[in-house]
């Protein structure tokens, strides 16, 4: 791990992503000793960093940090947090503040074959997303509503619960985003209330685009869901599943075009987006 | 500082506290060298602790950390922070973790005596809370739309900003609760789906029930706010503070009655409560 620079594995208890989770973060799959898709994810960092008004730390760094970090390692993945760092009494952040940044690397979660070839088992969570346009989209460190909702199921053949706002729309997935495919097109939440804007989620945007596959961006009701032809969720990790269920209900997953499947899949661990 | 009972200054970065802000915190008013209202804030944070499923800190151990941590001091502030500890691969809590404990001393902010005699001005934030009632209540870690609220005002002439929740109704301060004076009665948020259940919040439904003072717990809108006799705000360091303007309207503050605010004050700084 690094923190600031430095190989350290603790932060000063000061820090404001400990006080009040005033941060943001993100998760990169790194292959053949590098981080995939490093610019869209410096892009939402840097507008999270924006949104909250954190100094974005010198990009250049951030990225020979990450190399640093991963090392020798080929496959696995590679978390970056940047907080306002430390100071501020209360809420007011303080008028000059210098952003802590951690970096760290983990093990390749290791998911198994199936969840993309068989699609994966998945349930609606009670746990609602409050509406906050304010930070709808960036990946901060307000992560409560995500942890309990994980939090409401310990079958482990249940691999993702789908989440819905306060308004009983369909949002995200708890580590994911979600597509509905219908007659042929592309359905995907609005994320200007809430949620995360994914960075797979960005890439199957491109790339229904450039197979002229249609995309909705707007509410999504549990009505669209059980009338769906097919679901699938993405993320940075795990590029892009299938569902094969959802709480009961089965879903048909070869109806998602192949072709969709074999380009993200092959976008998401990329380096030359990176 | 005390970071589990050891005087540090740091925590892990695997710390759940700072990836998602999984965690609680309690902030008490000292006088005479002890923590005030103190079986009140246990209680809050021992509800904060079942709702998010965090072990609850044996409650003497934190008593007694407390106390250390305090020394000699007479006079100030103590901070708790409890959060879920380090580990857990993503949001999922580990099956047995192990709550971090962060204790720390800090001056007394010295508010003006005019805060308490003349009053406060205060404004109308632009950020909202959204509804999550699993949070609502609790004092939980994810303080980014306080931090984004706070932030919205630089003018040392002002001392509070008020917040609606996503549909307009008003729930609170970024560091207070909110009560409107109307017609001889009282009448304070319903915290059941955003917002802080302030610990002074409480004590002035106690004293106003003491003191036959009718108290409605309801949606509070706008049109209550510009339609009030008299406002204030409470938190557990100020104890009480009238308001005397709102956004450029003038407020009454010799509506709130004299004997509400004097027990108030009174209660706030108790050890017979704590």
């Amino acid at each position: 791990m690094l923190i600031n620079g430095k190989p350290e594995t603790s932060v000063s208890a000061d820090d404001r992503g400990i006080q009040y989770g005033d941060g943001l973060f993100e998760t990169l799959a790194v292959r053949d000793g590098r981080p995939c898709l490093w610019h869209y994810h410096l892009e939402r960092l840097h507008n999270g960093c924006q949104r909250l008004n954190i100094p974005l730390p010198n990009e250049s760094l951030l990225y020979d940090e990450l190399i640093r970090e991963i090392g020798e390692q080929s496959q696995g993945v590679v978390k970056v947090i940047v907080t306002r760092g430390p100071g501020g009494r209360g809420y007011r952040p303080p008028q000059e503040s210098s952003a802590t940044r951690i970096i760290r690397w983990s093990e390749s979660p290791n998911y198994p074959e199936a969840n993309y070839q068989q699609g994966i088992v998945t349930r609606l969570c009670s746990t609602r997303l409050g509406w906050n346009p304010a930070l709808a989209g960036i990946k901060h460190l307000n992560r409560l509503e995500q942890v309990l909702a994980r939090s409401e199921w310990s079958d482990p053949s249940i691999q993702e619960g789908l989440m819905m706002d306060s308004s009983g729309y369909v949002v995200e997935g708890t580590m994911s985003n979600l597509f509905v495919v219908q007659n042929g097109r592309l359905m995907t939440p609005d994320l200007s209330r809430c949620g995360v804007a994914g960075i797979m989620q960005g890439v199957v945007l491109r790339v229904a685009e450039a197979l002229a596959i249609p995309v909705i961006v707007d509410n999504v009701t549990l009505h669209d869901l059980w009338n769906a032809d097919a679901l699938f969720v993405t993320n940075s990790l795990i590029g892009l599943w299938p569902v094969r269920e959802l709480s009961g209900q089965a879903f048909d997953v070869s109806v998602i075009p192949r072709e969709l499947i074999s380009r993200v899949m092959l976008q998401a661990y990329a380096h030359a987006l990176s």
